[in-house]
């Protein structure tokens, strides 16, 4: 355990793992260190550039607080989390499609009844959404609980503005035919917090920093995998190119313009034109 | 660029990253990216195991101020700084091994002079050393920059005890025969801070946090590449399980019991038994 070189280093670092107990956490730190070892050679790493690499984790530990991720938006930008959704998610036909929950999920959003408006008054193009819940052969699941997020026509979440109430943010129950239907607007594009370290790696890498227009779904009920998903707008410009690579072809939608009376009218944001969106998601059941 | 799975997804986030202007910057990110999707993809890592990684980095870097670098931390008890300390250092003959820097070091400490007592009054087996700074060759360096800092017989370093004076800590210029000497007290093995996230990995894994007894030594000379090493204690318990993967053979020395009447016997520490420990050093030229 002397006189290690730049070869046979890795394996005295693996071998000084062999003693942990739970054998899932040995598994998962040798192959860490073997991996990590492997990048370090291959691109034959400099001190300085070791040391510039510590520097960026301590800046990104640094604006890691209660309400910003940035470790997240690392894992999120590099692919790391879209590739762990993929390994874990591996989908049954019938079943919906999943992406990145994303840092701007808030757990018990408040629950709204069928048709509620849940713009809070934002601006923007009216858009009416049903949405059908179901087990992969179309059996309808009454009673799922359904919460929807998504950001305003300025690419904030509620979280990131200043004041607690929860806007463009609910929770639904699905009900006897599966079904949810809501009042919002139709979400944009946006640019994910560009102003840390991740933003610095994006310009550094001349990547942009957008996420195509979406609204997030997490959909739960007894007997089935949650479902954590978002439905992605046709036609936008940042489809091909989402800075956190979230975007299934399965999971893009293309809500219609209407003219016709609009559903639970009283509801209605304000705003003349308003389009519709309808949807089935379908959940794995549990194995 | 739709309709990622977990084979191609890999492809698509390298891809993202060729517009990179810096071509280094490229070649180290697309790096970055390839292993850290091997190692996800081969332990199949799960939502929970990605999160609790999230966490422990969150917590490294919320414990990482000036005084304390978790992440050093945790790429020394991973053999990553190790690792790029070795491609960095490849030594001819008659230069002397480097190893970790560690987070101890302090720029510029007080410069004394030859036969100085740097123990400040810490108890301990008084030590009494002598080296010489020399070319591959043997021809000595005169002038050359020697810091020297170590622990004291408790495993702390001055900067981790209250108040601002150095201890154990000195920078010694060569006289003409490229000779410094000081007296000091032999060093003791400590544990790395051990009351983190990193402390928690080596208990989570069945490792001790232990460095064995060294004394630092940073050594410059124009036209030599500065030398960053240790001097080991023959005999220490943890030289073949240093908790960093620091130690080398050839930095293993072994301090000599002495009888004789003490050089410089005003400076020496108080104790009646006292060693000393004799060592040459190499540098290697600049390129």
């Amino acid at each position: 355990m002397r006189d290690f070189n730049e070869e046979t280093i890795t394996d005295a670092v693996v071998d000084r793992f062999d003693g942990t107990e739970n054998p899932r956490l040995r598994q998962i730190m040798q192959a860490l260190v073997r991996h990590a070892h492997a990048f370090v050679r291959e691109v034959e790493l400099t001190q300085e550039e070791w040391l510039a690499a510590i520097g960026f984790l301590t800046r990104t530990g640094h604006i890691t607080d209660d309400k910003r991720q940035e470790f997240i938006l690392l894992s999120d930008t590099l692919g790391i989390s879209m590739l762990v959704d993929a390994i874990n998610h591996r989908m049954p036909d019938g079943a919906t499609e999943t992406t990145v929950l994303g840092p701007f999920y808030v757990d018990n959003p408040p629950v709204q009844p069928a048709d509620a408006d849940i713009s809070g008054g934002e601006t923007g193009t009216p858009l009416y959404v049903t949405a059908t819940v179901s087990a992969p052969d179309g059996t309808p699941l009454a009673g799922a609980q359904v919460d929807v997020w998504q950001s305003d026509e300025d690419g904030y979440y509620d979280v990131q503005k200043p004041g607690d109430d929860p806007n463009l943010r609910a929770r639904f129950i699905a009900d006897e035919d599966g079904r949810i239907s809501f009042w919002s607007i139709v979400p944009k594009y946006y640019p994910i917090p560009a102003d840390g370290p991740v933003g610095d790696m994006l310009e550094a890498t001349g990547r942009h920093p957008y996420r195509p227009a979406h609204i997030h779904f997490m959909i739960a009920h007894e007997g089935y995998e949650t479902l954590v998903t978002h439905l992605f707008m046709e036609g936008d410009p940042y489809l091909d190119s989402d800075a956190v690579f979230g975007v299934k072809q399965s999971l893009i939608v293309a809500p219609q313009a209407q003219t016709g009376p609009a559903p639970a009218a009283a509801n209605k944001p304000q705003g003349s034109a308003w389009m519709r969106l309808d949807h089935r998601f379908g959940l794995k059941p549990t194995a």
